[in-house]
């Protein structure tokens, strides 16, 4: 996994342990603002931890439903006159100028970069056209129970800095297979969404998603997009994520801690080895 | 501390533990939209939970730098023409209905809803006018160290669902003074300081504000505005959660967990009970 130098930075704090103060260095989780463009022309501000940008900006509006497809990205550049701070700035240059977002579509972008905000209902969601999860993809709860160590054994930032969320990709067989780290949970799961879109292996019906942090609603809404079956993460779910989760066949997965997890929704992506006749493992 | 049984949602989920699945009845933190009107117009939607509504409103209305008193509130009502809907609509009625907002500010607030869009860099939040901490308040770290146990145990409804942050004011002597719960950080300080506003006790410059998650940029300047003096968080900050507290002078800590924790900022806010000849707690 790489590290860009720029997602850490170093600075001096006090240290109390134990009744004694002490000076030390110290790595920060760095934060700062990304604008996208679209084809020149300012689409959203999202604040990030620098890295992957490129995959951030694609995996943005694939989420958000601004573009349908790989192809319509021609280029991913970093406009060179906006000198020192180019590297905050990326323009999205699509093959067809021809999009244009109206109003009340800009308004929604730019809330929702937050992943939370400006999204009324879930009835705004289904309005944007999200499609059921189509996936006989499935886990068998021992991998499941073995997700999270391998998903901290590679959270390269958030060993630096212990201040970072995570989401990666795996295998049926748990087999790491990307992972990236963001300031925002939304971030990194965009910037998955965006290595696969730019890899063309969307929809990503063959994998299941692990994210640090809660499984709230913008992260199932932005899971659906990009068909992943099924996700799971170490905490808990909000009430509004598993009503979408439900409503959208994903498998929705919560508390994945040591030897147990809850399943949310859709329980029979989750199998479970146990004696049986065939020899088979069981599905619940 | 109440707990508005909306907060709560029940709903039939499947564990798995130790190699065996069974159904379970399951409490969800409650996540639903809130749009916030100005004087009837539509100001902002953020996702939350819902208890709280009123202070979470007035609370964004000041820490987005929309009032500056809290007798620019004439009123918080909820309309009775919205009827199924209206306990998501909260209209914060002024006094003086000359406030008026440019396209720009309107744009700013409805993004910052989620805490960190929008904002492009320090430079846009110091436009607003922050002014620095101004509070020679201070804590012992004894102190500081046993405020994550206070919290957790008056976490009403993560006790529930597993799946809140929160925000709690401490004296500095250690008691709770006022603690509030949402399934965003952010909402969960702007309850806090709603409710200050409400109570006409703001700046809040004799009192420690603790947050569950990130000491994240947003938190940092929804601090500065009610004029904190020290906020903590059992998990890291990130760099501009830094940077910004150190501009305005206030104290920020971090990893506060069982006998340690980090200070990023304002250290001589935290004081040192050890042996000194004048027998005074030395500050470091």
């Amino acid at each position: 996994m790489d590290s860009p130098p720029r997602s850490v930075k170093l600075t001096q704090v006090t240290e109390w342990r134990n009744g004694e103060f002490r000076s030390a260095g110290d790595c920060l989780a760095a934060e700062e603002p990304l604008q996208i463009l679209l084809s020149g022309k300012p689409l959203a501000v999202t604040m990030r931890t620098p890295g992957h940008d490129r995959e951030l900006a694609a995996g943005f509006l694939w989420s958000e439903g601004i573009i349908e497809s790989h192809d319509q990205i021609h280029a991913l550049i970093t406009p060179q006159s906006a000198g020192f701070h180019s590297n905050n700035i990326l323009d999205v240059q699509l093959r067809d100028d021809a999009i244009e977002l109206d109003h009340s579509q800009r308004s929604f972008i730019s809330n929702s970069s937050c992943g939370v905000c400006g999204k009324a209902s879930i009835d705004a969601v289904r309005s944007r056209g999200l499609r059921p999860v189509d996936s006989s993809f499935s886990l068998h709860a021992e991998i499941l129970c073995s997700l999270p160590d391998r998903l901290r054994a590679h959270q390269s930032i958030f060993q630096r800095t212990g201040g970072l969320h995570a989401a990666a990709l795996f295998s049926s067989h748990g087999e790491l297979i990307v992972l990236r780290e963001d300031i925002g949970r939304h971030n990194a799961v965009d910037k998955i969404i965006g290595w696969a879109l730019l890899q063309n292996l969307i929809p990503l019906s063959n994998h299941a998603l692990l994210v640090s942090g809660r499984g709230g609603f913008e992260i199932v809404q932005k899971a659906i997009t990009a068909g992943v079956p099924i996700v799971a993460s170490v905490s808990a779910p909000s009430s509004l994520a598993v009503q979408l989760a439900r409503e959208f066949g994903l498998t929705l997965i919560g508390f994945l801690r040591g030897q147990r997890f809850v399943v949310y929704s859709g329980e029979s992506r989750c199998q479970m080895r146990r004696p049986h006749p065939s020899g088979e493992p069981a599905a619940i």
